[in-house]
């Protein structure tokens, strides 16, 4: 993708192709083309530095000597509760799991909820107690918070924001632009759970098994893999908006490398597969919780493989693709008899408030 | 107040007087005695640790030897622009501000972005340039964001959470219960102009004299008064929502001392007094968003004051009252003939949506 022009940070002139899209549309919070055009041509530009501009999960801060990593997300899931998960519990896997992309184990959480007027309070209490919980069981505290009530009509129940701070790994080189050619691309389990479980509850759908959303922590399973790997690790990347598929598009943009796939090396439960469809979806394109993509040296591939397996959170582990050399750094996918195609970065996407 | 019931924080249980308040009120946001009863009552209790239960506006946190505060602000204000400032350099001021009082200089801000489909992509643009320079002004990187976006009329416009990391300054011993009788109680400025600002515009009143907001950054005065006093300067804070009679009824209530006011030194403009009377507003409530509250020890307060005035920040800088013993921890009032009048917190808020 061309990059999109700079202009003066300070004037505020917009740089988006006003005439088409002259007001927010939903698939600007997508994660798809739409999304990346608002951050890459307004945002980014207005509050330019350094840090931003690596559009990584997360910030890198030196604190006094001490490597920091700095990450937030807002949750605006619908509905509040969902299989496998809710609101609560996600607001802390899904920033945890932001921080561990970064290398970093988390230090602390802070906690901005955005309440509707004529919420239920017995709706905010079950999310509060699931999401200390996570917290709890994850080991990190919820240190800081703050609580804001709009209007009836003007919010959706809850709306969460989760800030976190981590501590770097002392070993940990996790870039996108170190991605490169003959670097493997591991998986750590099957995809699309998340997005799935979320979309049948909203349209009401019954499958023989109930599919459950794979929202959990990550920083177990990352701390692992440095401890073991260290440097070998060249990129974490958890694929939540926009699916595995988008999330190597952006690394593969960032790497200025390609990346090839194996259609039939990339696990998928069949009712997942059944359910996508039914619905219309590309589980590529479909957002997880609780995945990672590890892109690794060949060398290392392997042994990490095996030690994600090892862990009840990588036991679906697969080796899914490479990094190949492409300047046009394209993610393309070998289907199982040997046909190619570009994997795109979708304009839109195709479950709004998923995360 | 007496302390709320302590549940199981696992059982999820509401200790709130469900009957009397079943749902979400716009009180419960307006940082009176209903904030304080769901913070305590639930959120605490829920997410149960230390730092949470200090209450502070930031927590602080040992990052391997090096001393952080963290701190979260959700800003939900209408209209999004108002005189002296908008929601994006409010977002910026808001959380550099609650760093300060906790001691620290800021080192990083997240922005999270909720955004309603349908916003014109221009104000967008706007708010995000004001953001920007603010942060500048400041000298602080916008260092991670994230963007979300809801459903036409399940948001209003712009909503914008900040979180921010500061390193604590090395002299810094902020702590609301090291207020103790004999401290001087020092006020940085005018008060009220904030809220006063903001309800013109929503009610579309003009004045003689146009009233601005006083959102601005404190780090400045915060880093002179520690360099200058270190320790001696035992408690500050920002009398934001709930205005400065809020603010100080929570740090008697953590300090287990009373504070007495001399309502003839507090400074309130000509033309906010005119309109508070206009309004109806009591403007020892009504929220600031550039000034502080400091508590410091008596030997140094002519001097703090002094340094106070010499910053354009902190011109109109004055000496408001002193801690006294008080088991009751209650705030007095001593207006112009002498007679006393304990400042109660507000059971609701006189201005919703007002940060």
């Amino acid at each position: 993708m061309a990059a999109p022009p700079r202009p003066d940070p300070a004037a505020g002139s917009c740089p988006l192709p006003i005439s088409s899209y002259p007001t927010v549309q939903m698939a600007h919070g997508g994660g798809g083309r739409l999304s990346r055009q608002l951050i890459e041509g307004m945002l980014v530009p207005a509050l330019a530095n350094e840090q931003l501009a690596r559009l990584h999960d997360g910030a890198l801060l030196d604190a006094g000597g001490t490597q920091l990593a700095f990450t937030t997300d807002s949750y605006v899931v619908r509905p509040l509760f969902f299989p496998g998960g809710d609101i609560g519990s996600m607001a802390v896997h899904g920033t945890v799991n932001d921080l561990a992309m970064c290398g970093a184990r988390p230090l602390a959480l802070s906690c901005g909820l955005i309440l509707e007027e004529g919420l239920d309070l017995a709706v905010l209490d079950r999310v509060i107690a699931s999401l200390g919980a996570a917290a709890r069981a994850v080991g990190v505290p919820v240190a800081t918070g703050d609580t804001k009530v709009v209007d009836r009509g003007k919010g959706d129940g809850i709306y969460i924001n989760t800030a976190g701070i981590g501590l770097v790994h002392p070993r940990a080189r996790i870039d996108p632009r170190r991605a490169r050619p003959g670097d493997v691309v591991l998986l750590s389990g099957p995809i699309a759970e998340h997005g799935v479980a979320i979309l049948s509850v909203r349209e009401g759908l019954e499958f023989e098994s109930p599919i459950e959303s794979d929202s959990a922590p990550l920083d177990g399973l990352v701390g692992a893999l440095l401890e073991r790997f260290g440097e070998a690790v060249h990129v974490l990347r958890d694929p939540t908006r926009g699916g595995v598929a988008s999330a190597l598009h952006e690394i593969a943009g960032q790497a200025g490398a390609g990346i090839r796939l194996e259609e039939t090396a990339i696990p998928v439960r069949e009712a997942v597969r059944g359910a996508c469809e039914l619905l219309g979806l590309d589980p590529l394109y479909v957002a997880n919780e609780g995945r990672l993509l590890a892109i690794v040296e060949r060398a290392a591939a392997e042994e990490a493989l095996e030690l994600l397996r090892a862990d009840p959170r990588g036991a679906g582990a697969a080796r899914i693709g490479e990094v190949i050399a492409d300047d046009e750094a394209r993610v393309t996918l070998r289907n199982s008899i040997g046909g190619l195609r570009v994997v795109d970065l979708l304009s839109g996407e195709q479950l709004p408030r998923i995360c």
